[in-house]
């Protein structure tokens, strides 16, 4: 019994179950009381009734690991299936199993939520292929994959926010509704009060003005950088990309930062390389096994990859180094390589690979391909601005970057030759108070999710996926 | 010289600095050079020439605290004005006076970018009403009040992630756009593709069906809440409200959790207390000087109420008590109490009043009052809901929770009542697969933040506040 032998080393040979367990026994222990009677609520995994013995599966959704209940066959009863809710009473004792180190021998067993399994679109002990879950919204969070996937999307998150508080930056909630289109890229969600709402204000937009989904917060963002010097934001933006990519969505998340008082693109790049590597390394060492599971049955190369990646600096290479490595590349390409035109699919892909499949930031692009808040680096008449894009294996872009242009007069220039001057009179603005050099990134979270895991397909690696033709629930 | 006397307690007297000054005084200890040799960056906040010295007074938004700068009258320049950004570099010397520990006797100093006085709307040693600085949503952060309010934001996520993250629970990030309507309030933001993108699926909807911004992440974590045992969402939320009220936002923050296996009310209300008391108390403990700023100046009494808080048990009441207290004030309400009808702004503010200006739960609401997903407390036909709401002084409700309606018979009669059967068969769907009992709760952030701090209107404790008629940038 492990009431007897109580002590912090049981507690931590208990590290492996369930949340409720480990709760109950700390709490007996607190109390000075065995510590071998526990209740335990979870969901059955598996059932398997023997002659003398019955066998149950369960499992909180604190981790990927179930624990194995021992029943004596009395206590079977039908609704007792896979997927049903159950709360079981019992002692908790040293399992004669090497895989497990603990086991609950159940004293009741009562059935919380029966569960039909005819009518249950998951299965007991079935692998279903990530296709088949998203087809249920509502119940693929059931399933080992998706659990640990939310499981580790949880951590990555806080791992993200752990990084900018630890390093001092301000974290600002840049809005979700705009007047702006900060990309100018056009493939925005309007808003509108919806048809009741709307009726009393028939001819006026809500907010007066036409509003939009945001698609980035970076110029909310650089508004921050006039009085911090270290802010970042990490919410919803939107696209409305009429594409059924694997690596798309119409709501996705942002991870941005921006830093005021910085003249170097390599500052920029160093807190890329930064998070990245953090976050990771954080994710890896809080869930290990449910990252095991994707490294294990989704993407087996990628353990490996990420290991070589925490080692390793990332490389950097010019966007003119770029094209010159595509050009000379033997493998013909769908769209032609050239100075001036922008990195396809197939490009980053392929400069990924040439690199030795590490994470590679390419800089300076030809200043016509970028926005017009992108700094130019007067290496020639408005030839490159300093901007980088950071690509990974499997991914292509997973962040992108730039110093921004503090100065006045050049930002102005272009704006007024876009016609944007008056609607962005408020960001020229930023530029004759205090104005400061100042620079940041974006990075695409669930993209970075697909990187670590080698998940194939984005909707995979968000609660609720939200493109074209699709918003269940 | 702070060199020679380098140590961990010089570094401690350095608490109060910038952080760009903390840094580098630490960096500099790290290589165990003379410390006092350092490089500021930050934005002038007062500059004040004598004939033999120059003041100057800057600011890097790490903190409310200032450095002083000392130099010598000739680095003056006509650009060296408030609001201008600099780069200082001198040394970090012992202050004569009291008010400070640190001086920089600066030797260069560069003005990174000036800033007109006379068009910048901010103006220096003058303390802007909220009103005023909330006309320049681009430039206010720059404004002392507004930079300790987006230092205390930034600092009460990180305590709620925080506390979340250490009572087991998983972050899931709910959906922003949504087929549902949570709430049934009907004040609901429609999406669609902008005009450009839409000419193409001219007759049909972006996402084949009607979609909107989500008011509440409830459902959708409801869904977590047959795999997970705590799960919690912090996001932003939505309302078409067409209000000019301090109290309304059309987009504001949620706060949402919710708890399986929970059948009683008293667990969620538990949490709800500890989450508002462990928040509190970390913001008052890691932003002490930004909160003693609205503490001294924008809402005097709030220090001693938020010490009571923190100190005592919230107060408890029945619904049917609330209306009994109601009945019995000598007051006068606009809006006459009676058994059935929802509390008002004035019934809230009286009971709070009423039980000493303390946080009081109200539970057990009538149950046509509430919205179709509330336990029905059978206590008669249909009488009351296992709901609660908390009010808090100064605001009225913070918080609205509820345990859910878990079983389907219960669920789907109503749901048939309600004509919502079919449009909810998914979450009908959620009690036929291992249903739990469960239940959770939401706080308004914006409404948390101006209660700690005692801000009147909502519009001052979000970095860019939308409602109707204003969207501004």
């Amino acid at each position: 019994m492990l009431g007897a032998r109580c002590g912090w080393q049981a507690l931590r040979c208990c590290s492996s179950l369930p949340r409720a367990v480990r709760l109950r026994v700390r709490e007996a222990l607190g109390a000075r009381e065995p510590a071998d009677e526990v209740k335990v609520q979870g969901w059955v995994r598996s059932v398997r009734a023997q002659k003398e013995v019955l066998f149950l599966h369960i499992n909180d959704g604190s981790s990927l690991e179930n624990l194995q209940v021992v029943a004596d066959p009395s206590l079977e009863n039908r609704d007792l299936t896979f997927g049903s809710a159950v709360e079981v009473e019992g002692k908790l004792v040293k399992s004669p199993h090497r895989m497990q180190n603990m086991e609950l021998k159940a004293e009741t067993i009562r059935v919380v939520g029966p569960c039909d399994t005819w009518l249950f679109p998951l299965k007991m002990k079935e692998r279903h292929p990530l296709e088949y879950v998203r087809q249920f919204p509502h119940l693929r969070c059931r399933n080992n994959t998706l659990g640990s996937l939310l499981r580790i999307r949880s951590e990555a998150t806080a791992a993200i926010h752990s990084f900018f508080q630890d390093n001092g930056y301000v974290h600002i909630h840049t809005p979700i509704i705009t007047s702006n289109d900060c990309e100018g890229a056009g493939e925005l969600f309007q808003i509108e009060a919806s048809n009741e709402a709307r009726e009393s204000a028939e001819k006026t937009h809500f907010f007066n003005v036409p509003a939009f989904l945001t698609v980035s917060g970076q110029l909310h963002l650089e508004v921050m950088t006039g009085a911090f010097t270290h802010v970042f934001t990490f919410g919803p933006t939107f696209r409305a990309e009429n594409s059924q990519s694997r690596r798309h969505l119409a709501e996705f998340y942002m991870v941005e930062a921006e830093l005021s008082f910085t003249e170097n693109l390599q500052d920029i790049m160093q807190v890329i390389e930064d998070l990245v590597k953090t976050a990771t390394s954080t994710v890896l060492s809080k869930c290990p096994r449910d990252v095991e599971l994707f490294h294990k049955y989704v993407a087996p190369a990628q353990k490996d990859r990420l290991e070589q990646m925490l080692k390793n600096k990332f490389v950097t290479i010019s966007y003119n180094e770029a094209v010159e490595i595509l050009k000379q590349a033997s493998q013909t390409f769908t769209f032609k390589p050239e100075w001036g035109c922008d990195l396809q699919t197939e490009h980053e892909k392929y400069l990924v690979k040439h690199c030795g499949e590490v994470p590679v930031f390419v800089i300076n692009y030809p200043y016509d391909l970028k926005p017009f808040y992108m700094r130019d680096n007067e290496d020639g008449p408005q030839r490159t601005v300093a901007a980088v894009d950071l690509l990974v294996p499997g991914i292509g872009e997973l962040c992108g970057g730039s110093l921004r242009e503090e100065r006045l007069p050049f930002l102005e220039s272009r704006l007024q030759r876009l016609g944007l001057a008056d609607t962005y009179q408020w960001y020229l603005d930023l530029r004759k108070f205090g104005s400061v050099p100042h620079g940041g990134f974006g990075m695409g979270f669930e993209r970075y999710l697909q990187y670590i895991l080698g998940v194939d397909n984005i909707k995979d690696v968000i609660p609720f996926p939200r493109f074209s033709h699709s918003c269940l629930l």
